[in-house]
């Protein structure tokens, strides 16, 4: 008996057939991440039905040497939940695992199952009244446990930090089979080591989320939607203290989009800018519960005219006008799609050295690859740049990644500010991260997974 | 020469006579907690000026078997960085390691040196137009480099969260005498394992933090203060909600102060509140950069007294009547002090159980040590009481401990929500904190400081 038939055998037993996908049409979404990027090929995948079920699985796959990838909704962009093409792999779907196990409205918190989508986790939030603050283009279908093991941003994080900031509490199967039971509710615990921030952002490497506490905020009750035209991104920034200065951290979205990308987007989803043309464009969005936030809004860009900080700029008058801004912003990515290939970066760079890396860049593509063309927008207020490099043929993507990735590197920035490394980002990492640290990793790794058989060949390569 | 002896003199070799102690009175402030509950006595105590230093003196006492336990301020209160009385530990203080290196307004970060006392850090930043949101009673000598090891809370933990949620990058001399550089301003990096996440909140005992990047948040311009009362605890759990509702996260404290609190305070600091008596205050602030938000606090106030949630109630008027609120609060601690002996609990529970549960300690006490008397105050809007029990000759500490920890784990609550373990309460941890998580922690501890040479006695015992 192979491997393969023998760690499918096993499973079988234990859960029952219909838990348990060796072949056929079924296996393909699970093999292959949505962008058809990754393409796998897994032994089998497992779909358990709870907690423990999970830790019986990584017993018989320990048992049976065979690697285990955990799987929540499979957006990710970076491979980092797909199995390899060795046929040896097996594929832990939590998507049976999906349950709401409470929503406190008071206490301020929601715990559920891994499985769970984030969109309904939200709508749960919000029947309390309350808001879950992590928004992102996968929302439909992205999963709490792949949101918590990916540490995602999105468009909050400005005003409400990344995942890890709003985990409280984490249940989690280990790569022993033990189960680390940790669904605490507390704002506040200094009890012993934080371990579960090792498993928040460590791409199911080190163990399986189950479940998660997440903390709620207060829904603001008013908000403003605001675009704004900048002659560069320097001014962007004088911009964006200004905001600071008069709306505070009520501030939830400050994006940066330049004149190409809305180029792009007029061109291919017949969207244009209700404000003069300006090389570059923001889209501030704040939200408040204190009355007097539009006021606060009208006077901020009053003093962004004076000060000549803004060419022209718009405030929405309703709800619609609102999304027809966000619109713009939203439709960059697949406008890009439509028209041509392009080499994707996802990177941040400290806020105040964003003008001088956006130009470095510039000139680097220019000198080291001609003829490309840059589409750089996204979270100008985290300092995570979308940068997008529109190529032709006889472009080559590793030169424009080097490029890239060099001089975000030179400015002490990130080369995967929120996608994570998965499989697609391995090598960039070890090399541009420092061997002490990279190290350290490994070490993290060994302490807990030392036969390395949960989501090999992911993030970092023993 | 002895162990004590060898180590002094190649430390005193490196750095010179004046970066060592190893005698006198100027070893004594080294040597003891602040408080003079947890003596030691160190083989020396070494006064490094710089990271490289550090790390020398972490590979000189790994060759000489030496422990090691850094020391910041010394505030804390739980006897973590102080040296046991063997005589062989060296204490090594960061407080020659003061500097600010930057402080960026517009990226919103400060850079620091983990001897940098924390008020300073604060006054730099304020100086920059913007806040540090760190604020704790010992900020007069409290360092960033304690702060960020004892992932320090204080009273604007419930609108900007606990030191692990303003730490960007971290410098870190590891247990080989390698250093880990991440002094990063990124506000997202999700490129490869957080691992700075472990030497926060671990106290010392995987690392030495040398520097740190905090964040910064906008300066609010307004603020309001008021003092509420309450029938009881479930009553303040509806006006938190409430006051959620109104001012949304722009509530910065909520803290929960018990009759017999103020009693104590009239009686040993001869101040009094502004309201009616009742049998719980709750004091409210909020602060915020848009205008408004008076208005909305007295709004709130309205709808709390028609809804019969609160008895009586004060917004202040000034500045100065702030400060007259807060200090009814600041002056429980030091009033109960002059009461008499007390037995001091720093727990929490999920924000909803804390009426259960200072429902149900209070009886046990009742039943269990009877004459004792419960002071309660804290952080409501965190679930983090103080609950600290007044004790007569004749009670036993370890069973009022026992009583009050038994109900906190009945609650799923922390043992330690801000002050920490340090060996104060090493063997309550091991009491109350599961197996598999205990395991988890040596499991880290095992791979970062193998021969734990990094304030052993603390957090963890092997």
């Amino acid at each position: 008996m192979t491997m393969r038939t023998d760690v499918q055998r096993r499973l079988t037993d234990l859960l029952g057939p219909a838990a348990v996908i060796a072949e056929g049409p079924d296996l393909a979404p699970y093999a292959v991440d949505w962008r058809k990027l990754f393409p796998g090929q897994p032994a089998c995948v497992v779909r358990p039905s709870s907690t423990e079920q999970v830790a019986r699985i990584v017993q018989i796959c320990r048992e049976a040497r065979a690697a285990i990838v955990p799987q929540g909704g499979n957006t990710g962009l970076a491979g980092g939940a797909v199995p390899d093409a060795s046929g040896t792999q097996v594929v832990l779907s939590l998507n049976r695992m999906a349950a709401i196990r409470d929503v406190d409205p008071v206490g301020m918190t929601i715990e559920a199952e891994a499985g769970c989508i984030l969109k309904v986790a939200q709508d749960a939030a919000a029947d309390a009244g309350r808001l879950l603050p992590i928004s992102l283009a996968a929302e439909g279908s992205a999963t709490i446990g792949g949101v918590v093991a990916a540490n995602a941003g999105g468009v909050n994080v400005l005003r409400y930090g990344m995942t890890r900031n709003l985990v409280l509490g984490l249940e989690v199967v280990l790569p022993d089979g033990s189960i680390a039971h940790g669904l605490r509710r507390l704002r506040k615990d200094n009890a012993g080591y934080d371990w579960k921030q090792l498993f928040i952002g460590s791409e199911g490497t080190l163990g399986i989320v189950t479940a998660a506490v997440l903390r709620l905020v207060p829904r603001p009750k008013h908000s403003v939607t605001a675009l704004l035209s900048v002659t560069d991104p320097a001014v962007a920034l004088r911009l964006l203290a200004l905001a600071q200065d008069e709306l505070g951290d009520q501030i939830s979205a400050f994006e940066l989009i330049s004149a190409t990308s809305l180029q792009l987007v007029a061109k291919h989803a017949g969207l244009k800018a209700p404000i003069a043309e300006g090389e570059w464009f923001v889209l501030v969005e704040a939200a408040s519960s204190l009355p007097g936030l539009r006021e606060a809004a009208e006077a901020m860009l009053g003093s962004a005219f004076e000060q000549e900080i803004a060419l022209d700029g718009v405030i929405a008058e309703s709800g619609a006008q609102a999304a027809q801004l966000w619109a713009l912003r939203e439709h960059v990515t697949e406008s890009e799609a439509r028209e041509g290939k392009s080499v994707k970066h996802d990177v941040s760079v400290p806020l105040t050295e964003v003008p001088r890396f956006l130009d470095e860049a510039g000139k680097a593509l220019a000198a080291g690859a001609p003829g490309t063309r840059v589409n750089a927008f996204g979270h100008l207020g985290d300092g995570n740049i979308h940068y997008n490099v529109l190529v032709e043929a006889g472009h080559d993507a590793g030169v424009v990644n080097r490029i890239v990735h060099d001089i975000v590197a030179a400015f002490g920035g990130s080369i995967s500010a929120e996608h994570g490394i998965g499989q697609y980002r391995v090598g960039e990492l070890a090399r541009y991260r420092a061997p002490v640290e990279m190290e350290l990793a490994r070490a993290i790794k060994r302490a807990l997974d030392p036969d390395n058989r949960l989501n090999p060949g992911k993030v970092l390569l023993p």
